[in-house]
């Protein structure tokens, strides 16, 4: 994967996709799926809401770091069973035939078969509201990956594809952050 | 607008659209734009992140209210404009022509032009995150609405187009909640 420059691995996140969150609790590392997830700003930090319910969130807790990854169309049925079995029981890379690949500054594996990954430190943890703050630190982009439709959960069991893409770049000049 | 159900209304944010979000700061009704949203439970409650940055936000922490409106894609160049301009001297429904509409439960006014249209009450204020929390009170759907595609901001000016939608409800079963 190559590297995405920082500034930009807000864009990533802000249109609201299903993605896939890996941990390593020290021993095993594990996934899960999420579409509870928030933009906070362009640095970036992220908002992602989950707590005890979610065998993930040890992990999260004790080594304060994850990986989000970013699943396209053709990866749907993947995610839904990810987010369908728990790390409690099942080892998810296996199971769905992922490859866990060595982060830089984080210990949770990036997916290899993702179109992009983002390695992030856990910030803050806001334990009234089950909101876990999060920084990103590094991101990559797989380039040469075909699909690059991301999907976004109704939440009904039924989920919506990335549909066209529309420029109003020109009306947004004043609100772009720098270099995006 | 017809009522929808409150247990079904986090299925609106849950995919991640654009919103307008609006406020009455006791004199003036108000409107902004924004993507920084996240589901937090099916209730619902909503986070969104907002600031003393936007004009919106004095209203928010005076009220306690808004008003989350859905705009569609027919509607993207009055979502892009409200979100380049600021309450502070310009009338926004004025400008973009649209149509304020009584609530039942809260004084903000829903957008009449919208898809849809979620009453709620701010429960919390985060603000070392910049951080409102939300609950939903009311909701309403335009039935006969024929345009339903929302758009996903990008963040770097692109907007994306809501496509085609996959069914994996039954795959799904053990994680949807009652009735959705």
């Amino acid at each position: 994967m190559q590297a995405l420059e920082l500034n930009k691995a807000f864009t990533l996140l802000e249109s609201g996709p299903v993605v896939l969150v890996t941990t390593l609790d020290g021993q095993s590392d594990n996934i899960m799926t999420i579409s509870w997830t928030m933009v906070m700003d362009f640095t970036p930090v992220f908002a992602i809401t989950t707590g005890a319910w979610n065998h993930s969130f040890v992990a999260l807790k004790k080594s304060r770091e994850c990986v989000i990854a970013f699943p396209t169309v053709d990866m749907l049925d993947t995610v839904v069973g990810i987010g369908t079995c728990s790390g409690a029981d099942t080892d998810k890379f296996a199971k769905f035939k992922l490859t866990p690949e060595p982060g830089k500054l984080v210990k949770a594996p990036l997916i290899k078969e993702c179109l992009a990954n983002i390695e992030c430190k856990v910030i803050d943890i806001i334990e009234k509201h089950n909101i876990l703050v999060l920084e990103g630190v590094a991101a990559y982009l797989d380039v040469e990956r075909q699909e690059k439709r991301m999907v976004h959960a109704v939440g009904d069991g039924s989920f919506i594809v990335d549909g066209r893409r529309i420029d109003r770049r020109k009306m947004m000049a004043s609100k772009l952050p720098d270099g995006v």
